[in-house]
């Protein structure tokens, strides 16, 4: 009997994924693993940064009072108290008609309030620094605060620990951090046609590229991977395999097995785990049968055994749920216009996701398919940083069109506005 | 006694630096640890795609010149042989007014040429399908070699593996593969006003934001990361310590001490080390006292003690010899054209490198300052995305002015096209 499924827009498809609640945790991890990291935690600055007024060059600190007349016709002289290191303090007062030797990044000594560049100053005799010019209060200080002030909210909870944050992060002490923990994503393979990677080719067979794309995939979205082999032929061992593995992961993905043929078990194993199916078919290309099921807090991806179909799948429905298992309010793939650079002449009933390849001219992003587009291929898929994303009910795209792209390779994200 | 520099342009340094030669090291590694590395060999098709000619939907494999007469109204029976399952062979022959019932992704039989989706069928009676119009040769096949033919190269020495990089790691059977080496970048931290990570502030001191930064951005650009504390404030110890660490390491970044200070030694230990110093004054901001040097086939990258200087000197002078150790033909940032989307009004006798966040507005790419925008500053580097290039000689940019910035966190790179 041939199951009659009623395809659902991309939209509706992915709502129904992240109206689900999504669980969130955190852990504490050292500084030095940080990176690419989300943060659990605003980044606020815990003292002003500076914190200190310090001399931004080598120098002198002076009291600019004494400066006023100084001048190429009058150079004043000062006597020098002391050098003050970087990390050091003034052990003794500047008094009027002195100056104390500072180096970049030192603390200005109290009385002083204004530093003088080295390169502007000379040594008529041992001790003694004289300038030709007056100084302003304030002149060549760095002051406390001016760069964050103490309580800022520098940098908020969700977002990616870049370099710039790992510098924040040093500044403040923070040797360990409060991350979101990655959420583990299992991968089972389904298809009686798939050999290892390691294994040779045999007639009728073709070796399992999906598992270790989806793996790569997990990674770039910031997770951890299990790999958790192939699924079983008979049905019976299949459900029991799934059902061990919703236990070992956070996410569960499978390859394959979702269509409606006669070696599909998925939809029987989702009926007998009494998961709930969100959707079994969506109005796109590639990927329509892509299947999402729920059970228990946990989301089961059914991604399609066609390599294109499966990489879709992936980036529209299982990437939003590990960015905002992460903390990351802003989790689809961003969504931006784009020039196309290549006709596309394909007439598109649904909404279609043709991989592509985006590049910036003259500062605008243009797009071109990245090669061969059917749902099973599998060489384009090197070449794709971005899906052009193309509506349903279309009679096909020239070169100049504009189109919407989903870009992959950021670390940017959006809400979605699709 | 205070020395002299003289600037060099930026295009000038970067030049001085690539012209070096720079060692590039292989190594295998497996598919799984492959995502993010890059190829140190061309990937070739080593067979074709699909293998062979199969089926891309679940159906019957038919003869076409069986199906000619039949329509709505004159309907045609064919005995099905057997079913032919992905992964299995045809074990009899198809013969006329004959079909095989055949699963997605299996291989053709030998005699058939067309492929009739289940849904277009009917079972009259056990072992009999039915058929309600004619098919052409080669309908619904996915033939041999249509996605990739043997021999192909189908991603070259030198790119980045993605996930579907991966796909066709896997596709193919490369279980191992040969990557570039990650060269091990160490980092040495000056500044008598440095505190760890874990230390309490004290007055006049600071803690080290510049190393972890810096270890951030070497991990960013692909590369190991050897952490190898804090130089002393003893000449000799200093020395002693760059030189072990040139042994260490491929390539040694230090941050702080190399300005003009009476405490920057880092000028002095590239004399004792007999370093060619390629430069000591670039004519940019932030980072004009960036200086590198080189001695045995290593560089020695001496960064500014100064947030961000330091950022900036890592990502012109030490992410592209990363990178092109690493055999990217396209080392550098991208440079794009941007608008810029905020004033920036400071006169800018150099070349300046404002930390900046880029966005892209109606598919054109938008930038502004991330904020604070002194050398010293640190609190912009988390919002920082982009460097927008301004160039020397000019008075202060307005919103709305097309300018070039320089993208950081994107896995593309350029050619030298300052």
């Amino acid at each position: 009997m041939l199951e009659q499924r009623k395809p659902i827009t991309v939209a509706e498809a992915v709502q129904r994924v992240m109206l689900k609640e999504i669980p969130f945790k955190s852990e504490s991890i050292h500084i030095e693993e940080s990176l690419g990291r989300r943060l659990a935690e605003d980044l606020v600055a815990t003292h002003p940064v500076p914190p200190f007024d310090r001399s931004p060059y080598d120098g002198f600190a002076v009291r600019s009072a004494d400066t006023k007349t100084a001048s190429r016709e009058n150079p004043i002289d000062l006597r020098v108290t002391e050098t003050i290191g970087a990390g050091s303090v003034q052990s003794v007062p500047v008094g009027e008609h002195e100056a104390a030797r500072i180096m970049t990044g030192a603390m200005m000594p109290a009385e002083c309030d204004a530093v003088v560049m080295l390169e502007l100053t000379s040594e008529p005799e041992k001790g003694i620094m004289r300038i030709k010019r007056a100084f302003n209060k304030g002149d060549n200080i760095s002051f406390k605060g001016e760069d964050a002030k103490e309580g800022t909210v520098l940098v908020q909870k969700g977002e990616m620990i870049n370099p710039g944050t790992v510098a924040l992060l040093a500044t403040f002490g923070y040797e360990y951090i409060k991350v979101a923990s990655k959420p583990v994503v299992g991968v089972l393979a389904t298809g009686s046609e798939l050999l290892e990677v390691n294994e040779p080719l045999e007639p009728g067979k073709i070796r399992n590229s999906n598992a270790l794309m989806a793996a790569s995939q997990i990674k770039r979205a910031g997770a951890e991977v299990k790999m958790l082999g192939k699924l079983s032929d008979d049905l019976e061992a299949c459900y029991e395999s799934v059902k061990q593995a919703m236990e070992e992961v956070d996410i569960l993905i499978t390859t394959g097995g979702v269509s409606v043929g006669d070696f599909d078990f998925l939809p029987e194993v989702y009926q007998r785990l009494e998961a709930e199916v969100l959707f079994n078919k969506v109005a796109m290309r590639p990927g329509s049968v892509t299947t999402v099921a729920h059970k228990n807090g946990k989301f089961l991806f059914g991604l399609s055994g066609n390599p294109s179909a499966c990489y879709v799948g992936f980036e529209l429905f299982t990437r939003p749920v590990i960015q905002r298992m992460m903390g990351n309010p802003k989790p689809h793939l961003p969504l931006e216009d784009a020039v196309l650079g290549a006709d596309f002449t394909k007439p598109n009933p649904f909404t279609r996701f043709v991989r592509g390849t985006f590049s910036i001219q003259n500062g605008r992003l243009e797009a071109s398919p990245s090669g061969f587009n059917k749902s099973s291929a599998v060489s384009s898929l090197a070449a794709t940083n971005c899906f052009i994303v193309l509506p349903g009910g279309t009679r096909g795209f020239t070169a100049g069109d504009q189109v919407k792209v989903a870009l992959l390779e950021t670390t940017e994200g959006s809400e979605w506005s699709w």
